[in-house]
């Protein structure tokens, strides 16, 4: 079969490479997806996107994004998410700082190909006028800019919090103890993600991704000029970062340390569906501790 | 890995501490990420949060809730459920203790973290004033106040059956003989969640869970005064006792009692995908009974 | 445990009896957190309930009433789906008479309940005068009405064309040959509802079940009085009961019948997650026509 | 068993009559669900549904519109589908043929349903008198018409985009090495669909499929005349069959050739729940290259 042949020759081997690029596509998918959601719901129109569709479709976004590099990379597309593994020995500095880069320039090119989608609706809406704030901003599809009420540190808190949250629960879905079927993880990061969305987007539009917020603000940077780098821009940077590893700690202590053992018992196949006996004691850990 | 020393010198023996954590932590969850879901709408802004967006928010926040404190706890994170798993003999009355000041306190300290999240978008929106009830009225982020239609009679129906109804489909989501996979457990009590807010969401917000209510209601004492402990205020404790005990009886009388032994026979894998052949014949309770 | 000593004391030991309460207790499940998930729309108020949330929780009111009686009766929770099942010999005609019957009475004293939890909300709207039609009509929450625009020809072509898709997903959803697991088709069968609510319930409220509008149709006769059994009345009863039995006999014609074999074919563990192998050759069923 | 009897005497053994079959059938169903959501939208009543209902009703459409023909015809529904796996050698010139021909009647039949089902809410909003455009306009219940700000080129773009979207998520979802479970496939489709309905929806309606947007379109000019052909309508074709093929080698040339081989290899059941060991190593591909 032809793709067959065509895998033999093109198949890359070396393992950062492809995670590299599985990096990139994941997170082009998630900003060209994502982006264009935002746009739905800013750009005016009598059926506009309710919040809801914001919602629902960046979490989908997600899912995807997650899914098509998770057996590559492992599906971070989101440096915060890859400091947070980082911080627990699950991928190297070197393999952060190639994810990072990968991340970023996904974000960039999906951004792009956002303002190409939606170039004639923008110079509708603007008449051809690219302005940052105001009546006919449109800079707000592409990054996060705070709601008027929103300090500086409650938008650090916010952005703490929620991706503090974020990573908790991806650090939940991921840990082999809790035995999630791999198709599901992906569903449920962008499930999770939706509640995020729900729970911390009043303030200034749950970013919670320092590659899907910085990399586009740069590309608005192109049409729009400097103005999109405002005193805020470093908020969706840092809070993400240090609360992405808050959050993965603050699993592991509070729940992941304290998973019984079970789980990673053999088992063998004796009774019905998902029903399976292990071949050891209840709860090995307890006994043995 | 950094992980496994730390966890071998972290890990929590004694079962009922580390329950008593699951249930701090999954009600924790809950609050931090229901109740900023609940300030979404209730703020005001041209953008704001639908109710399907609470109503899902809310579901989700269940979902992961339950689900990171399953495998330590049994996720019930509602002190409602606690009895009326009490009543049937799951937990004793020890642990009903234990997990009741969890949840308690979890939700305390939910409840503490959104108030941080959201400040300066309510100090903006009331100027600094926090008031109970009118048209600046920020206390319904964390509480229940019933609507103006409602009776306080009327108010204990309302909260005796949605919690009737929400319990009545946790014992059947985790009633073994049903053999739903693990993983789906969370999902479908979330997902019944959601029915709960959409069905009985009208009257005063579908609170369904004393820890849920009361506890934030005292974090709120602090900044808006005494006048959080309104007349209403026991409804939403005493309704959801009432209302849990009486569903998980309904459930066992009116389903639970009744399904064929089957699930729990031994089953050899034979044919496809999901479909295993019992080892001893069809109705074995039938035919011995 | 205690609940081991009461199934043996209550258990159920008649297939039809426990099947006839398991369609009563699905049914009233149904139309208790339906019909309440309508009243939360209908009713009159600042944040009401938008058509998605009646839509979903009307979904989800169909997993959990299909997913309880399920492994009791096969829950049909519909006298239409019922009649399906009995064209295509699924069920005997004592058995649909006894489904039609526990149907009939969950329904009605499903909208029994929803009548309390919305009594003093209904009561402010009317000023305790109910009224079929009109600015004050609060009986649609129960039943159906069709919208002005719509004729009873018309009506009927809804109806008929609504429940046969419906029925036709149905008998997709619980056909063997399409292994579907057990636990997802509840939940395939809500997931269903709710695009029949988005595409049909424009003209008249997607009834779509006889049972689900007659019988709330006869509990409001008692306080609205004769006015709801209007011209109209009839079309929701026979309009599923005719589409429902086209909808499974058009999936067999155009799909079921044509289904390869393979799905029952014996099969043995060999490869991954779900990837099983079959002893027989891929097409057994062409190979031996 | 009735069904059996007629199973034998009614089924097609031509295994492209049966796909053929089961194509016009999921198309047929996707068109009748489908363009009825958007009927229930476009249609003027208080109650209207929102964007999230249309874009979630399409997406549940797409689910069972996959799922009943999946078995049978691998399920694309979608002519562009079609194509994309033409180009990766999956199915044949012939079957293409067949699939298009049997994908557009289906869709012409769907929208000849829809026609029935919304006749009397059509007449009383238009008088009877069909118009292309304007206020009273209902054809764009059938087919897309790009909104005002839309050029042609941007109009192809965004078919391109989303249809190249739309068949990357598909390519990724159907790729066998990515091992999901076949019942979640046509699931993953849909929620994918949600997805580019939220992201795509807002330039032209999203139609990203030939058949459903040409077939209905023909139909339409029985009642609305030559008008329904504007110098818009070769977008919505050219667009996705251009963009479906693009996507699905983007798949393949980022993600899908660089997958590891690890989930074809044969597994021992050894551990717990969906742990299964390789019999071979880790990542044979990379060692044997």
């Amino acid at each position: 079969m032809v793709l067959d042949k065509l895998r033999a020759k093109f198949h890359i081997r070396k393992e950062l490479v492809r995670a590299a690029l599985a990096e990139f596509t994941g997170t082009f998918l998630l900003c060209l997806i994502g982006l264009s959601v935002v746009a739905q719901k800013v750009l005016p129109r009598p059926e506009v996107n309710e919040f809801i569709g914001v919602n629902v479709g960046f979490g989908i976004a997600i899912v995807f994004g997650v899914a098509v590099s998770a057996k590559l990379s492992g599906g971070h597309i989101n440096p915060a998410v890859s400091l947070a593994f980082l911080t627990v020995g699950q991928i190297t500095v070197v393999q952060f700082i190639a994810y990072f880069f990968a991340q970023f320039l996904g974000a960039f090119f999906g951004a792009a190909v956002v303002y190409a989608v939606y170039n004639d609706a923008i110079n509708v809406f603007d008449g051809g006028v690219r302005t940052v704030g105001g009546l006919k901003d449109t800079a707000g599809i592409f990054a996060s800019y705070p709601a008027p009420h929103l300090g500086l540190l409650n938008g650090f808190v916010d952005q703490f919090v929620a991706t503090a949250v974020f990573v908790f629960l991806i650090a939940h879905i991921v840990d082999k103890r809790n035995s999630y079927p791999t198709w599901l993880q992906p569903i449920l990061v962008g499930t999770g993600f939706v509640a995020i969305g729900a729970a911390f987007g009043y303030n200034c539009g749950y970013p919670v991704n320092p590659a899907r917020d910085l990399a586009p603000r740069l590309f608005t940077a192109i049409f729009y000029g400097g103005a999109v780098f405002t005193k805020w821009f470093w908020v969706p940077i840092v809070g993400p970062f240090v609360g992405a590893v808050v959050g993965i700690w603050f699993y592991y202590f509070l729940i992941g340390f304290h998973t019984p053992q079970d789980a990673e018992e053999k088992y063998v196949v004796l009774t019905g569906n998902q029903e399976l006996k292990p071949l050891t004691s209840k709860d090995a850990t307890e006994e043995t501790a």
